[in-house]
């Protein structure tokens, strides 16, 4: 039951950004440019940081949803589910398991990033802007596991929302995301 | 020493917002939708729940910037320090106390929130959109927080920068801030 009166239609964030939709559009806006946006970085890899950080902070909905959206850009659902269990075995390059690393950390506090990790994604060919991109989209998710969890917000009741969910962020992105919910049903 | 290229003359946030100008803007949008957008908490009630949750994340940068800022729209260096020390002995009211341990144990996950914190803000007057507005503050620091020592950005080097950037903070606000700093030396 969430701690404030949301649509019972809209489970997790989806009620939060149409409860309060002046603050919804900024947020939008960011997660579009920072997980859609331009990048060295393929739209698999940056959902993989935002599973890995809302993984790391127990928030079940957005771990879900961005386990979903990982898996239809990547074709398959093995790599989002190992990085959850191991980043180090995990089937992506030495690059991306130093960027997971730092958005792990990052997910636990920004102090926990050393420049052992940073000299490792240096190493492993990372730019200053992915080093850049991967700790703002690991705060970015911080954000979003705090707002969803921290107001209680209610799981979808069935599991087959978060594939219709990731096939609406694979294919319309992060920013007008609420309105196409509507006719979503818990 | 950070660990990306930014101007040495911005410390903390100032620096990243520069970095980054496209990620920049609806940061610094939301940012002040939040803090100086219409609400029934004052600038300087949001300013204390900045503080609370950046002093609970050990970031020294928004901690102390955030703790003037409150300082100047308090008008008394007092209560921003207490708060920090203990929420329920500091000179806030029931309803503020209530909101800053909401937005404390935000800060260390939003699972930590339980019904016992959100019924005692309701029974001291809260309303839901001064939770969730807590929340979302709160969520919004910790965003904040990790993004600034994540990337390990430089303090000042002159204490009395924080009171420069207080007074731009109560006096323009967060939307233009970057480019109110350039004249700001370290």
């Amino acid at each position: 039951m969430p701690y404030i009166p949301l649509e019972s239609h809209l489970p997790g964030i989806t009620g939060l950004l149409e409860y309060s939709k002046e603050s919804a559009a900024p947020i939008r806006e960011l997660t579009q440019i920072l997980l859609r946006g331009p990048s060295t970085l393929s739209e698999g890899d940056r959902e993989l940081i935002a599973t890995i950080v809302s993984h790391g902070n127990q928030c079940k909905f957005c771990t879900t949803a961005h386990t979903a959206a990982a898996d239809l850009y990547l074709g398959e659902n093995d790599t989002a589910q190992k990085i959850k269990e191991n980043i180090e075995t995990a089937p992506v390059s030495e690059k991306m398991k130093a960027l997971l690393t730092i958005a792990k950390l990052t997910g636990q506090s920004g102090k926990n990033v050393t420049p052992t990790e940073i000299e490792r994604a240096k190493a492993a060919g990372a730019t200053d802007i992915e080093i850049h991109d991967t700790v703002l989209i690991a705060a970015l998710f911080c954000l979003y596991n705090r707002y969803v969890d921290g107001l209680a917000t209610a799981l979808p009741a069935d599991a087959g929302y978060y594939n219709v969910l990731a096939d609406r962020l694979v294919n319309h992105g992060y920013t007008r995301l609420p309105q196409g919910y509507d006719h979503l049903k818990k």
